[in-house]
């Protein structure tokens, strides 16, 4: 099984990360195709050149010789695609995605998925504050991690062909995780910052305050502007890590509230010497 | 009341913002001198050019011919400073400094200050996370606020002088605010973020998880590199404003922690919409 540049490949789902894998992939000559419910969508990717094939609903032809296909779509409507078109996959073929919790997803694709289709999940840590295929852009892939996410039921094989794919795609980072340790990772990573990000924007009005921010609050806030439809999903589908998350995070800025109201200066600095000494760690390499 | 390229400036604390100030007004003709306990601060600042005269204690003859002296002291040590040194200062001088808190100072020197000499407090929002003069640049105010922090005492005329000072210094935004406004702002949009950041950093150990960070972790945590005495300072000097921040935002992170525990995903969604909407005034302009 290997990557190979005259393959079919095939996007579902055609947004701002089915567009930036397609221009990825179509850099290196694999023939691409997609399905995207707006036209809109399909039509800017073929007159930019972005697909070679694009059609608003599943193309029983398309999909018969697609040797890979890659789902960009949100995660509830992606398990119902597959069960609803699968019989149109060709047999042999290799699915992946970009979907940001993994858990409550993959364990139920494998399950029902044709034993001559095989589906190994990846998460694509990238994105924008922007959104559509018309934002599309391989560049957010440069300094990116790419985490590929197998189960028991996937081969060393099948494992190896996700990290090509990744490394193809252009991402610095390729890695492994289950989908539960992926899970706990994004819940503190992603969906914590943003869930902190929200809740700094909504617990008052402070707009009149904008002429007067510095770098550190409008860095802390670029992900307040949030796409409320897809995060809301991937909250929902990630509930049990987020909440232990949130709440830990919430005793420990208590402990910090509490170290201030009692004057205790020493305390104070003892966690920001532990923050400082831990932030090391995460500063690019 | 005029600043003019031939006045002697004198700066008092030569670390990251005081040489910065250094470096900005050198190159507009003033002549800048300056006084820091640190013998290496003011060897170097010398040997690069960044200060004309250099004192490791205050100087009578040098304070007696500054037109101008710009405090970069943390905000403790800055009263203790004049009280001790006034009696040198030359007579007609203006005062003005770079501390980021001002209700718990402000009032206090202008009421032990001599009669002939003014202070006109301001607040240039700008850092970096490393100190020091030998990291001092003033390419950190281009993008940056500075803020004119008046009270009663202090005239139109010394107002203009400040607000004179921080353009020709560099800043892009110049405005005003009272003591009292000026803390409720630094509270929410500076001092909460930091307190956020270090929570984040401290409330488990996460460093394992540095190899699949996106970017916004890394936005949210820059401000987690710390400088404990500064900070611990500044949090403890501006202690009410900074409580009554701290339990909103937690209010309001418990609030949308039981929305997701409940399944409220309107609820969720609607929190989004309202951040996405109120993120936009905060974009650069």
């Amino acid at each position: 099984m290997k990557l190979i540049n005259n393959q079919n490949i095939m996007i579902v789902g055609l947004g701002l990360m089915g567009g930036s894998y397609a221009k990825a992939l179509k850099r290196l000559d694999f023939h691409i195709a997609a399905i995207d419910k707006n036209p809109d969508s399909i039509e800017y990717a073929l007159n930019h050149g972005i697909i070679d094939e694009g059609y608003t609903q599943p193309d029983e032809t398309a999909l018969k010789k697609s040797d890979i296909i890659i789902f960009g779509l949100y995660p509830g409507i992606f398990k119902k695609w597959i069960a609803e078109n699968q019989h149109m996959f060709k047999s042999g073929a290799i699915i992946t995605d970009v979907t940001g919790v993994k858990s409550c997803i993959v364990y139920d694709i494998q399950s029902v998925l044709r034993e001559d289709v095989k589906f190994i999940a990846a998460h694509p840590m990238a994105g924008r504050e922007v959104y559509g295929v018309q934002n599309s852009t391989e560049k957010m892939f440069r300094d990116a991690n790419f985490i590929v996410v197998p189960t028991d039921k996937n081969t060393g094989e099948e494992i190896e062909w996700c990290k090509e794919l990744g490394r193809l795609l252009g991402f610095i980072n390729v890695t492994v995780l289950s989908p539960e340790e992926h899970d706990r990772m994004i819940g503190f990573v992603s969906q914590l910052t943003h869930c902190i990000a929200v809740a700094l924007m909504t617990c008052s009005d402070n707009t009149h305050l904008a002429d007067y921010t510095a770098d550190s609050f409008r860095d802390l806030t670029r992900i307040a502007n949030i796409n409320e439809v897809m995060w809301s999903e991937l909250f929902l589908l990630n509930k049990e890590p987020l909440l232990a998350d949130i709440d830990r995070f919430m005793n420990e800025l208590q402990t910090i509230r509490n170290l201030l109201e009692n004057d205790d200066r020493e305390g104070l600095k003892a966690k920001m010497r532990l923050s400082t000494e831990r932030r090391a760690a995460f500063n690019k390499r």
